[in-house]
């Protein structure tokens, strides 16, 4: 089991990730002596394959258990969904101390966060992401939400985990594209900070494609590794935080621009990243000629798309603008000098935008 | 104007208590460099005398600033309310930069600081209570929530303004019960922690009464500073500030018998401080005879409640036990020992409250 710490004050806590820890959990938490009652928030399709364990193991334990589910997909992590878990919460007469677990996906995690944020002022909740995009990067750092119809995200505070325990057994029951799709945000990592890492990804290609537990466990620790040093020095997100929104400009924009139905999220931030390596090319930003063409080849490898066939470049273009208007007036775009520096700046001429579009298969 | 300044490190934040102070509210932020986009969150019953001023002392330094109107009255402390005033900043296109200003009682207050807690992940508020509750008590310590049907309060945050603004001359327009009702938690301040603050109150009566300026102003600043002195010590209610809920118990458990309809709050916890300290009394917990006689004489002079005509003691018993059901397992009594010196206990025996609500008037 590796074991990362997250250090913020009295707000820390471990991130810890191995092999079949989800048939251990009850101990774990004995252990570390968190107590209380538990209410699971999960969705049927991670249900069917990881409720009976995790239930088991908490009885098992001792500990008292309710699951409460709610459906899959991202149109449930709302203000409604949020409302009848405190419903269930009041209903079931839980108090300050109870204890909330996140099982699933982003979404579930993001909406158990949010709620546990806001339950009688805060209440204590432990992520189990079954995800990778969850596992590499969504339950780590605080940032819980639900969407508004006008956004995603746009009512949420940062509220820390007070244990994420991730069991990359979970990951073979994932679909392929969404394994993918995590690796999206891992080879992000790797670019933003870290170069070694990065290296090691490229070479495994082998190991984590056949979902070897112990090159996972390498890979996830890994990723929550970078993001946690992130996140210890700017938690609230008024800096060096924005590193990790690498890709996330036109990643964003480009899902906008196919209803959240077509891409993935790891699938739009790969193209996003992609067109941010040409762009810092392109405006003299980049100081590692090889970076794009490197870049290219890992995204190839996890079969990410590369290639924006059919889509209309002014969809883009205001996509991006009507996504900044309502969180920042400036568009700020994090380009990469080499593998580890990125810089960010809002100064992109929208001509540049539209010539790399193009040139990735953008319609004019 | 005087100044309260509560420290809570990176949330510190200033109390400004004055006369007239609503009409340099624009100076005020300009000084004190607090700038943004700004949307004032009030009710009718306010808006009609407090909006212009409040409007033209902004505009007039320059600040963009929108009015968000909610319908007045607890009912409207909704997480509903709390959805129309997100759509009202989406559709304003606030950004993360923005401010919020509450400006009313409680519920004002405390509907915008959860709207401020959750839009975004947090953006600043400011406090400009126009009651005599919320500038002692509600505006202060960062408290933020809406009701659920099923209870007060339920879903919250912690969460601190950047300021408060008192102008003492907006209770010129507070009607008196309104007036006197906040003064219960005046008392309760001087009880719990200042017997000069206390005594002071009891000799000023007529001057407080007469609302001068100078004298109100002295009375909320002092509030203030006691307040904010349990604050510092424990924002999160762990343990300290729970002696701010001296009268609460049976308070609550009086406004919930009777719909909240009947009883304003402050005349609630004057009835609670009462029983209280005849619980203490009767429990030889009391050090200081004298104080049950000098609590009723202090709540007789600003015409608060203090007997119980027609209410069923059963039903006040059943409403401790649910209040206490959803938020915490025990029932947790603040008692008087003496003036500046409460003990919080769980053990009360059953009879001993049904004495004291027989002695005050209630029905067996």
């Amino acid at each position: 089991m590796e074991e990362v710490r997250l250090n913020l004050a009295e707000r820390s806590y471990s991130i810890l990730i191995g092999e079949g820890l989800l048939a251990s959990i009850g101990s774990i938490l004995q252990e570390r002596q968190i107590d209380g009652r538990i209410l699971v928030i999960t969705n049927p399709t991670v249900a069917r394959w990881y409720r009976e364990p995790l239930i088991h193991s908490l009885q098992s334990a001792g500990f008292s258990v309710q699951v409460a589910e709610v459906p899959d997909g991202e149109s449930y992590k709302s203000l409604e969904q949020a409302s009848f878990l405190y419903d269930t919460l009041i209903d079931g007469a839980y108090d300050r101390k109870s204890l909330l677990i996140a099982l699933g996906g982003g979404v579930i995690g993001d909406l158990t966060g949010f709620v546990a944020a806001t339950y009688m002022r805060g209440v204590r909740f432990i992520q189990i992401p079954t995800t990778l995009l969850a596992q590499v990067d969504s339950s780590i750092g605080g940032k819980v939400a639900v969407n508004h119809p006008k956004g995603k995200n746009l009512i949420g505070a940062f509220y820390q985990p007070s244990l994420v325990i991730t069991d990359v057994t979970t990951l073979k029951t994932l679909p392929e594209a969404e394994f993918n799709s995590g690796m999206a945000e891992v080879i992000k990592h790797g670019f933003i900070l870290d170069e070694n890492y990065l290296r090691l990804i490229a070479g495994e290609y082998e190991l984590i494609h056949n979902l070897d537990p112990e090159i996972l466990s390498f890979v996830v620790s890994g990723s929550c590794r970078i993001k946690s040093e992130v996140v210890e020095q700017d938690e609230k997100e008024s800096g060096l935080r924005a590193i990790l929104n690498f890709g996330h400009t036109i990643g964003h924009a480009i899902e906008a621009v196919t209803n959240y139905t077509y891409y993935k999220h790891g699938e739009g931030v790969a193209l996003g990243m992609l067109a941010a390596s040409q762009i810092a090319a392109r405006t003299g930003r980049l100081k590692e000629a090889d970076l794009p063409k490197n870049l290219l080849k890992i995204c190839q490898k996890f079969k990410l798309p590369t290639k924006l066939p059919g889509l209309a470049i002014q969809e883009i273009l205001e996509a991006i603008k009507l996504d900044k208007k309502v969180e920042s007036a400036k568009v700020r775009w994090v380009l990469p000098e080499k593998v580890g520096i990125m810089k960010i700046t809002s100064e992109v001429p929208a001509e540049v935008i539209t010539e790399v579009l193009v040139e990735m298969g953008g319609l004019r």
